[in-house]
């Protein structure tokens, strides 16, 4: 497999073409942004440790039956993965009221809903990454209903299978934002990462954030925060 | 019937008791309101008008079968409702991009979907009535997963019958936002008003507009417009 140029650069990772054009590699740097790219820092080493919470989670997922663009983990900061065309929806799961949805909605960050809270936001830089629903996502022609029906299906599955992961980590899975796309022969599948950049993860006993929240709010030890998320995925396999 | 004491004073409307605890009195008035309460103005006449249009459109929607709050009308601006806990939603459908989600999604205003869109909008002015969707109407105990199928099935068939209805004034009903509540017994029914303050509406040949956003885009002749739905209106039933 040889990496050839890049086909583009995201705020945390590159993506290169290779030698297969069904294959993609991806390059965790260690870049953080937040609030639609307002504010950047470096955190050192968090490239490599969400290409290695990413590559133990989507293992898991391929366990459990999802499909994914996750081939295989090349070293420290490089992925291969199926080349996909990326569905431009931000899928969110709540299992717990906290971020943008506690301010739209004038609700307490913390709470508990009787419901998953399934989001959708087209992502478009230019439009702030807006929330929608479904009749908009059909109307933009980014997704048919049939394919949000699936979509929805594989995502509450995969909240199912990473709340349970989570849960044997001592660690309250507060919500997560996924991407899909679709592979050259058409099928659906999870794409980007799973990691602390794009999950709010709460530590059962402490209540403490292990995530991306440490660095959008400011309260320090964020690398520290995603070693601990590593530490316990690492003990799980023991 | 005995009018009572003022319950409560929107925007447009103020609604009194009667001596049945079952029945409001509605009054229309003459103000209007715009950009959730920025612009205001006195539309001479409004309040007349839009009790004259919303008695004849909720005499189409009851012909068709939708229940709805609407008992008689009283005078020029009174009507008899009856009493509901109306549900904090806007129900909005939209069979033509325009307003606000032209603007949010960066479409074109005049666009056409191939499918028809409803959005739910949380009715809460401290928030700005912000967009939301199922989940989270369910998670702000507002409604039921069952309620909201409900509340889809009936807007869909007012929708349908609306849409004709103004096809055969020669107007384009772009999108239109609806109430609904509950009644003592807990039956949902259709509430509030339809008139050109809560529909745009497009003159089939001139594409005219002959709604609210000649009071919000300063396009003048804005009470000619509201009596130009009512003259075709009540030239149908010739
Ligand atoms: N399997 C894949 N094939 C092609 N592109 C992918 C794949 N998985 C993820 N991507 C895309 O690669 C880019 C990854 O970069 P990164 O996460 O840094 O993006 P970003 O700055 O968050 O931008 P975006 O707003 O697009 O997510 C994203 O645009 C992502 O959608
Ligand atoms: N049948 C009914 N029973 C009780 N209240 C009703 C009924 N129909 C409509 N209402 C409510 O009466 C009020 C009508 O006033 P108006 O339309 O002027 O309100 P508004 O200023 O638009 O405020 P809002 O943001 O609540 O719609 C609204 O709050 C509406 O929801
Ligand atoms: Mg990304
Ligand atoms: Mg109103």
């Amino acid at each position: 497999m040889k990496q050839l140029e890049m086909l583009y650069e995201g705020k945390a990772k590159q993506v290169f073409r290779t030698d297969d054009d069904d294959v993609i590699l991806m390059h965790y740097k260690d870049a953080a942004t937040a609030f639609n790219n307002i504010k950047k820092a470096t955190i050192e080493g968090k490239g490599v440790l969400n290409n290695k919470i990413s590559t133990i989670i989507f293992g898991y997922l391929k366990e459990a039956g999802i499909p994914t663009h996750y081939i295989s983990t090349l070293n420290e900061r490089d992925q291969l993965c199926r080349r996909v065309k990326i569905i431009p929806l931000e899928v969110i799961v709540r299992n717990i009221v906290a971020g943008s949805m506690a301010k739209r909605l004038g609700l307490e960050e913390g709470l508990r809903p009787s419901n998953t809270i399934y989001d959708i936001c087209y992502k478009c830089d230019e439009l702030g990454d807006p929330l929608i629903n479904d009749h908009h996502a059909v109307a933009l022609g980014v997704v048919t209903y049939d394919e949000l029906k699936r979509i929805y299906d594989m995502t509450a599955k995969i909240n199912e299978v990473l709340t349970g992961l989570f849960d044997r980590m001592n660690i309250t899975l507060v919500d997560f934002k996924i991407e899909f796309g679709r592979t050259s022969d058409g099928q659906i599948v999870l794409a980007d990462e799973v990691s602390p950049d794009t999950c709010r993860l709460w530590d059962k006993t402490t209540n403490e954030k292990l995530d991306k929240d440490r660095f959008r709010r400011d309260l320090g030890r964020v690398r520290e925060a995603y070693e601990e998320i590593l530490a316990r995925l690492e003990a799980l396999k023991k």
